[in-house]
């Protein structure tokens, strides 16, 4: 298909969720030639002297890092912005309100990527809905940089990945997602996200945790949705041997229960406490020898030991640092296609 | 007039106060080209490969925006700086003087631009006359982001937005400028320096502030001066409906009273205390239709239900996301005459 | 000789020391060239959107805005990054490995340079070890931008200005390093590389400093191996007399005490106490009278005053903003031979 910049101008990417099958298709197939052809004059001024404006809410080392190398790339500027310094309007203090914000940033910037997690959002969904508002004012694409539910990027490299190791026709493969133990008590929105897109391009999906560890339950929804649509089945299991035996895909990854929130506030202390006592939760080769010969995934940073052993995240199936590459294509793809 | 990359080589601009007005035209005229011709071959490569330097003493979410994205646009690069990495020398500590400081960043950068307000010293003026000694060492232009003073650029965008409406010719439009109430305790720089443009501008300047809000005393007698010179009228009053009578432009911002400092330093939480009792220090639609249909303007950000309604913020006559847009336009068009 | 992008590439920059006179000379004549024809189409396109991660443990005003604006120069983007929001797997607590930092760097960015200076480690050479272990993961070239022991691009910064000054042959030419008195308590880096380059320049080198200032032994050593090869001689003093007699190049800087680390930690305070004792300890125009005409040099930022007096900081054979300018010219140099 033949590349137009600015064919999606305008359209938002707050989850892969929002974007139909053969557009994702589209932009991974895009990623795909940039990372063939990375540095070469074909995709060096499509964004020629453009800003993309970049705010943490949270910080991130890789995230950070891979946006702006990708606003880079494209010969444009992404602008790292920390929320702290604007002041904005809430219930209780004076500041600016979101639409005046998200109107002037229309302004400067030819997009606008948010990153904000659970951490510094009272409840879950709370940072979701403020990427929302932001979007719902602004007048240039307002992309997740990951939020409490969603992280498409994630998810579009997660898939770019598994792609060019087992093809594009990927109906009858089997997806796992384990949960591992772990002392980090980490996001839903990479693992979220990663159903949704594993469940869209027809994968079997089969999500393994121990029990109180469920996910976003509209989310599993719309994943159950998806594998209807797509042609997959879709199992939820607390049997590790059942979830790896004959899998082509291990994504092996902590996440918090969702009980993390109570009273207000994030108790992370307490699910680290509650999650380190599950040590048998780790994708090792033990596992991994009741699978097809599946490959090994993670959306990094690993907490090796944990979550996998050395062996498997640093063994000849791991795709770890493709996929981790991948974040920069995949991001150059939906800029080039939103941004103008 | 034919654009001259580098033609004021090396001028700063500290304040618009001390470039000419055919100059200042000049520099609006560019401006208004470069808004119409944003992404385009024409201004692309003008200061290619250059360096920016940003200095933000006080953080800032827009000025750094504004600043960071027009050097991307004419292909040079802003490094945002915080000076609290450099040690200076001062009365009482070890570190580098200002001239070892300048003189080192003029071998790196084409433009130095700096923004110190009122809380980080501890006199009024003190923020200017730290730019100036910067300014008198540095051998590239020196840029105010604003300072307890002056704020040029915001001058210049203000400007730009209000020809782009009443055209070109402003003698005998009346501008008001009128305090209002408000939660945030605002510096004088940008009502002092709109005084300035619109008086060399020929209009009829009208400043309406409760009483003990007197901004300084030598940019009123600049601004009366400037009044003189160009043709039109200067007048301060304490009767907000004289001041909107028949107005063009109306302007309505917070700002702290001459008492902000006192025994060594500044005292927002007093000064926000006095300010929002004068509750009736509002720019609202019963007030604007006192006046000749007039534009309605701010630098932004607002608080908005303060210093101004809502629906007077957002109504048609409302041109305050085309100014902040301005501050990117003039902002390149200074970089683009005065940096190589 | 001519350019060849990336001929290098691949090749840390640790220090000087780990590259052959024949590469360090040829560094310094591009980086002559890149001085002469500055901002010209020969260069600047060079690193055209690649992009360059500058770890800073230890913020630096000076070495931020040289290396940013050396990857700007070349059509590069520097990315400013610290590594608080990074968090790496120790002894006791949970994280990414350097491994899996480095590897995933590398598919991002076409170089990677770290800063990180001793109050940042518990112990003299933990950061030079720590930039190490990144180089030995990374696929793309790590740059040291100052660590506890080295300083590579101020060591050919210095050279460039040196050579600029007195010719190419420095055969026979007394390089003088005399450690100053100070209030800052300095790093060794700077004047370790100093010394590294001026002897392997094939100059006499001779250093000065009060008992109990020795530096890195093994550093020592490798100067001495240095002279020994290159046909200059090495002195060490404790008589300021001796050393300043007959130089043509004075370098006057303070550094820490051996002793600066005990009890598992740096003591800044305790350093400055006994180091402000020695208050004839200072470069002035009185000692210089003594040399033969000498130059000098300093990295900067200047302790005025204390390392050396403002005449003679300030006085028409002080080199210090041609060797601060210097910093950005080996940088590009550097990068433009190593990074593809």
């Amino acid at each position: 298909m033949k590349f137009i910049p600015g064919k999606y101008q305008g359209r938002h990417m707050l989850t892969t969720q929002n974007w139909s099958l053969a557009e994702l298709k589209e932009i991974l197939d895009l990623a795909d030639d940039m990372k063939k052809v990375r540095f070469s004059e074909k995709y060096f001024d499509v964004l020629k002297n453009r800003t993309f404006f970049m705010f943490f809410y949270n910080p991130s080392v890789r995230t950070r890092q891979s946006f702006e190398a990708a606003a880079t790339e494209l010969g444009a500027h992404a602008q790292f912005l920390e929320p702290k310094s604007m002041r904005l309007k809430t219930a209780t203090t004076a500041g600016e309100t979101v639409e005046d914000a998200a109107k002037v940033m229309s302004r400067y910037a030819a997009g606008l990527g948010i990153r904000i997690l659970e951490d510094k959002i009272p409840a879950y969904g709370d940072g979701y809905a403020l990427i929302k508002e932001y979007a719902s004012h602004a007048t240039i694409p307002v992309m997740s940089m990951a939020d409490d539910r969603f992280h498409p990027f994630q998810g579009l490299a997660d898939m770019q990945g598994i792609r060019s190791h087992l093809g594009h026709d990927l109906r009858g493969k089997k997806a796992v997602l384990t949960w591992g133990h772990g002392a980090l008590s980490r996001s839903w929105c990479s693992v979220q996200e990663y159903m949704l897109m594993a469940s869209r391009f027809g994968m079997d999906v089969t999500v393994a945790h121990p029990e109180g560890y469920d996910l976003d339950p509209e989310i599993i929804e719309w994943t159950k949705q998806n594998c209807a649509e797509a042609g997959g089945s879709f199992e939820i299991t607390h049997d590790q041997k059942v979830a790896y035996d004959g899998a082509h895909v291990v994504y092996s990854r902590n996440w918090m229960s969702p009980n993390a929130y109570h009273d207000g506030s994030l108790h992370k202390a307490e699910e680290i406490e509650r999650a380190m006592k599950f040590t048998n939760w780790i994708c090792d080769e033990e596992k991994m020898a009741l699978t097809d010969n599946a490959l090994f995934t993670h959306p990094m940073p690993i907490d090796r030991g944990h979550e996998v052993s050395d062996a498997v995240a640093s063994g000849s199936n791991s795709i770890i640092y493709d996929v981790a590459e991948n974040r920069l294509h995949v991001q150059k793809a939906v800029m080039a296609l939103t941004m103008v």
